[in-house]
């Protein structure tokens, strides 16, 4: 059986999967990969003594303590900041809670849940206000799904491609389990008006940090999440409460959520004018920017890796879309000119990540790798050319090009632009 | 639209989701859920000043220091023991690492992962050792599946039913995110000869704990694991190197994997002669019993939750089976004379925890509650009499019979047998 390989040494990626095949791939691996000596184990002192003993909370290996949030704060606004996941060291699609990134405005509050109340009044009949023992206590739901900050990836409007790890400027999206109460019934209970049209929705942090949603996605998928990765959500995102607005800017996913205010019209909160908001090649600016477009980023390899041996490598990367499920991956060799599709790790889920995998085959060739997401709106990621040329140089969020790494012969990696 | 209810308040599935009965659902709730004063905020602590900065790796909260793992471990051999999952206190199907349960031999190795190596070798025509620079070179996957004890809920044998929360009792099983190393690309790498039938597992801890597997399996889904939930390993969950071996017995996912024997037999290890096998009523052992059968447990309400108030309730737990996916848990109000479906939380996967959740009407009736699960083969988890009936009262291991919680007026709930 042959299999296809394109421009730049991509190949079908069945490749790896095929056992006809797989004692090529041994054999076109180097000879440093199957090294048969020493076949004797040497006693290491891990096999010599008793090890540690259990744990009530399990941490990372002392070994991996380069896999952290890189964190960017504000030094004249405490607490105004960024940390983020450092999505080049990691792998599947669970992002582990103390890697989830942060975007604060006031810091992280520290907050009691036994004087936590959620409050939902406005145009409503019947005003309510929960503690966290009455919210325990309501029907739930779980839903896997990514939260991206709408400034995500801003430094690609740069004159000049950034040369940085994939986190430290993609990073500001990340991918749990998140489990909690559909909004509807929490409205329900409130009993709304009929001119309800958006719903403000408050944070419990020093900033008050606020921001207002239509009044149809609220009472379509969301909901105020009480549990991240199966245990009760951590305080940099959102203890004890955060709601969830499954594809939206993460902006719109409010930590720490105590209100949500009722109105027939947005609050024009600073989140939702001085920031957050579009600049248009009109000079305009276009105040709501929801959804989150469908994006793509090879991970591995990627700025920062360096190659040091020719032979098969595996792309892997991840996509998401906040319009639904990726249908397809796309990756390319020669920067766009040819692609070949990548395979999708099942499940393949909507509104969460979808990691992609490609055999690759590199033989000291200068090549330039990149990905092209697929939704299945059919809306297709686009080049960055194509992104200045419907928003202008102007933009500050919702970056979403494709990104593309160019390898030297060398097997150094850099961040290029189309 | 009239929905079923039956023996004992349970509601059908639906009920929950119908926006035309929310205000019925409403109205049930007790006046306190809806308390409408005071509704201005007060100022808190944490609305006052900055909360704390960012951090390179999060924590829970400090008020979340009840959800831990429960240690219980032998005074008279350092390391030897158990932690649990506190399943009690969790929500939706992922575990987070820091509480997947814990089953060492010799207590947890602190292993350099420059120095550990990973030897094939035995029946096998190119013996080769890697090092983990060398594994992270090749091809991965990833599976979102769970890892149980083979030993897990074995109080279900004692004569009494054990009074103690969920994850004391079964709290020796977990689901996490694993990716890695298709265990088949590995065994190519080394050429099997052709009388090559089992393979024998050792970890790098100091009890040089080894268990044997059918090749098999070895070469259909197992796969070397690297990554847990998105990053490493954690150091109790086998760092730098896991085995797993999706649905079989927990004691075979092999935790610090250091090397992999190929023979033409099993190794006869302590594992499966000792331990891990089964008394059957014939006075016989039955040396494997790989494969974990379905199971499903009400996490929610369980032991050790009072119910104060009456009204609507959601029953929340947990399902899974070793054999694939699970199709149906059906739950009982009446100790199983009659049931009713449960809600399976999508997406449903194969050899993965499934979250079920049903609606409950509780007005202070004694009730029994159970559940139980049914999985893609047609088999269907057992009760606790046709359990014994079948396997006797000698067992130890595999104990997977239905789990009453009797609820009294009171809303005091015990654990009962059948």
């Amino acid at each position: 059986m042959k299999f296809k390989q394109i421009a730049g040494g991509l190949i079908d990626r069945r490749y790896f999967l095929k056992k006809s095949l797989i004692f090529s791939v041994a054999a076109s691996i180097p000879a440093y990969l199957t090294a048969q000596t020493p076949l004797e184990l040497e006693r290491t002192e891990w096999m010599s003594e008793p090890g540690l003993g259990f744990s009530n909370y399990g941490q990372p290996s002392p070994f991996e303590k380069k896999t952290i949030r890189w964190t960017m704060a504000n030094s004249h606004a405490p607490g105004n900041g960024v940390s983020w996941t450092p999505l080049q060291d990691l792998e599947g699609i669970i992002t582990p809670s103390g890697l989830h990134f942060e975007r604060h405005h006031n810091g992280v509050p520290q907050i009691d849940p036994t004087a936590h109340r959620l409050m939902i009044h406005g145009l409503v009949n019947n005003p309510v206000e929960f503690s966290i023992e009455n919210l325990l206590q309501y029907p739930k739901t779980s839903q896997i799904c990514f939260i991206e900050c709408g400034g995500n990836s801003n430094a690609g409007w740069h004159t000049n491609p950034i040369q940085t790890p994939v986190g430290n400027f993609h990073g500001m999206v990340s991918c749990s389990e998140w489990t909690g109460i559909p909004l509807k019934l929490l409205l329900n209970e409130a009993q709304l008006q009929p001119q309800a049209q958006w719903l403000i929705a408050e944070g419990g942090d020093a900033s008050l940090m606020n921001v207002s949603l239509p009044i149809d996605k609220a009472t379509s998928d969301c909901f105020v999440a009480l549990y991240q990765n199966g245990e009760r959500i951590r305080p940099e995102n959102g203890y004890p409460l955060r709601l969830i607005v499954p594809g939206w800017e993460g902006v719109l996913n409010v930590k720490w959520l105590q209100r949500i205010h009722i109105a027939n019209q947005p609050t024009m909160s600073r989140n939702e004018t001085a920031k957050y908001t579009e600049l248009l090649p009109s000079g305009k600016a276009q105040q709501f920017s929801f959804i989150m477009a469908a994006k793509s980023i090879i991970t591995n390899p990627s700025f920062g890796h360096q190659l040091n041996r020719f032979g098969l490598y595996q792309i892997s990367g991840l996509a998401w879309s906040g319009r639904g499920k990726i249908t397809r991956v796309e990756v390319s060799a020669d920067q766009g000119q040819t692609w070949l599709d990548a395979e999708l790790q099942t499940p393949v889920l909507p509104l969460c990540f979808t990691r992609f995998r490609i055999p690759w085959q590199w033989q000291g060739q200068a090549v330039v790798l990149c990905s092209r997401a697929t939704d299945e709106t059919g809306y297709i990621q686009p080049t960055r050319t194509e992104l200045v040329a419907q928003r202008g140089r102007h933009g500050y969020f919702h970056y979403n090009a494709i990104v593309n790494w160019a390898i030297s012969a060398q097997g150094k990696i850099s961040h290029v632009y189309d």
